[in-house]
């Protein structure tokens, strides 16, 4: 813990308020959807309203003051001087409040969340665990019979694996995809029959201690179209062709073309419409991303999905995704499961 | 749909340009956690990214463009002149975005919040499914042993019951605290294995369409002792003295003073450490707020919460939360459950 702020303040400029749900979470473990912390050089101040007060209190290392609901209106009247915030988090109203007193507010972007984009042991010890679930719960799926079910009623089936095989909760809500709804990249679950012969992709992750799990598959009911067979073909040379040259040090950009390039010289060219990935932790979506217009640049500790797809309007849709973590020389697969066409009922 | 935007159009000084989701959602039907809607007095434009470009050619009545996936960075560079954004919403760092070009931001607030807060027909009629679905649950939970088991795996119980009685999803993670969690107003579900004797705090809520219920029932797991014995009554009498005499017209301090003063002339002085209630809508937490710092005035149409509780720390809670929609000269309750302490197994 101590760690984390350390490494936050050597990069402030000046003393910054944490209010980002998120990253207040990282920083000291406090859960709120409602508190401040500020860090400073010599301090390390909670804020937070009656409702968190009991467990701001059991914070270690931290001092809590007490405020009111409103709080960015409260700490207007309490704080002064130069104050960065979290630009990308705090509306423009909240920012109206922030400098109604003497706070000069100074717009930060990113700073947690770089830290948070290089996970440490513990982490990924708990992403490992989140993704072992997952692992499970698309075995135990793939044992299920598809067509005649509508998309809905294999989500909560899915829901209800997450939640025999040990996950806290869904890392976000389930997609299942099939026929023409797996072209659209977010389709989610809706009340289609699932027919036979047809692609269905599946996008599903839990939580575990906070820390998500995001990956899919794509299964075929019966025998598939030539046009989807080939695809799924293409889909998995350029998901392993990039899993297999992922490196730190790579421009998302780059690891993105790893990917790009292989389905662009097929018949598929132009058919893969989203980026290869994104960064994975306390959020299922998070730095670095992995897409062709990506800033980011990736480093060891990343943990990032890698999750071409190819999409065929009015016929279907393939997309394949792992979840892994960047080393010094390479990647660790977090995704254990096979990854060849699976054929289900 | 038409009179939404023209109620809208009547309220604003210069053109608005939507981008919550959810308000986008409730003006056109359309839902994307990356669009806009440009409302202006001759002009309805919807901008998305190609990811939500099929979906958004479908949507009647407003002209589509496709933007980048940096939708307000597109924006930037295609809008000028004076343009209303909504300020409690869009971020800092989206505001200084949407000023880099030739467009003078004006901040603007709850201006589609406001219309949100007065339902319409339709809407109350989803709401009111979403509330017999609720109550189905609730009856069904009644039935369960609750003592012996841990609060997470009864809101597994009470997710399951949501799904076999026609829940689209949760409208929020459900609250199940027992025992000393129930004192503490924001407890969520933990493994804690519920005893005898106790109260245990529900609360939890279904969407049905986009609307949200969002109900609490408090239940003893056996005889209580007669501090909660007497807590139950005391909220039960607050609870009932609001919703007969919850009016149109009323502030929100007014309402939420109408439970407030009978559970402050009691020995639970001070205990009911938090507002009357809140509107529900496509959000579980929406205008009008009924609170001791509210600045609304409910009017006909509102559909608020009406949750009084008693929180003694250290030895149990009681909240008890119905659903009503205010009408011409009082309110319709649309929680049907019982509200007389149910004991349970």
């Amino acid at each position: 813990m101590t760690s984390r702020i350390d490494r936050l303040r050597a990069a402030l400029e000046e003393p910054l308020l944490v209010t980002n749900p998120t990253n207040v979470r990282y920083l000291i473990g406090f859960k709120s959807s409602n508190a401040a912390l500020l860090v400073a050089p010599e301090r390390l101040q909670l804020y937070a309203d009656f409702r968190y007060a009991g467990a701001a209190r059991e914070v270690e290392g931290v001092d809590f003051v007490e405020t009111r609901r409103a709080l960015l209106a409260d700490l207007a009247e309490r704080l002064s001087g130069r104050l960065g915030f979290e630009a990308a988090h705090v509306t423009f109203a909240g920012y109206e409040t922030l400098r109604s007193g003497t706070i000069e507010p100074v717009p930060r972007a990113g700073l947690v969340e770089a830290l948070r984009a290089v996970k440490d042991e513990q982490e990924l010890e708990t992403i490992r665990r989140a993704c072992a679930v997952t692992d499970r719960v698309y075995e135990r799926l793939s044992e299920e019979t598809f067509s005649g079910r509508t998309e809905r009623d294999l989500a909560w089936t899915i829901e209800q694996l997450f939640h025999g095989e040990g996950g806290d909760g869904a890392a976000f809500e389930t997609v299942v995809a099939s026929g023409p709804n797996a072209a659209k990249p977010h389709s989610r679950a809706t009340d289609r029959r699932i027919g036979r012969g047809e692609t269905v992709v599946v996008d599903a992750g839990c939580t575990i201690g906070g820390y998500c799990s995001d990956y899919t598959r794509t299964f075929a009911t019966g025998p598939l179209p030539d046009e989807l067979q080939e695809g799924y073909a293409v889909c998995l040379e350029a998901q392993e062709a990039a899993l297999a040259r992922l490196r730190g040090g790579q421009t998302g950009v780059d690891a993105d073309a790893l990917a790009r390039r292989v389905v662009d010289e097929t018949r598929f060219e132009g058919t893969f419409g989203h980026g290869l990935g994104h960064g994975l932790g306390l959020e299922v979506h998070e730095a670095p991303r992995l897409s062709t217009d990506s800033t980011d640049t990736l480093v060891p500790g990343n943990v990032v999905t890698v999750e071409p797809g190819i999409y065929l309007e009015g016929r279907g849709g393939i997309r394949i995704e792992d979840d892994v973590v960047l080393t010094q020389d390479g990647i660790e697969n977090l995704t254990k499961l096979r990854k060849d066409l699976i054929e289900v009922g």
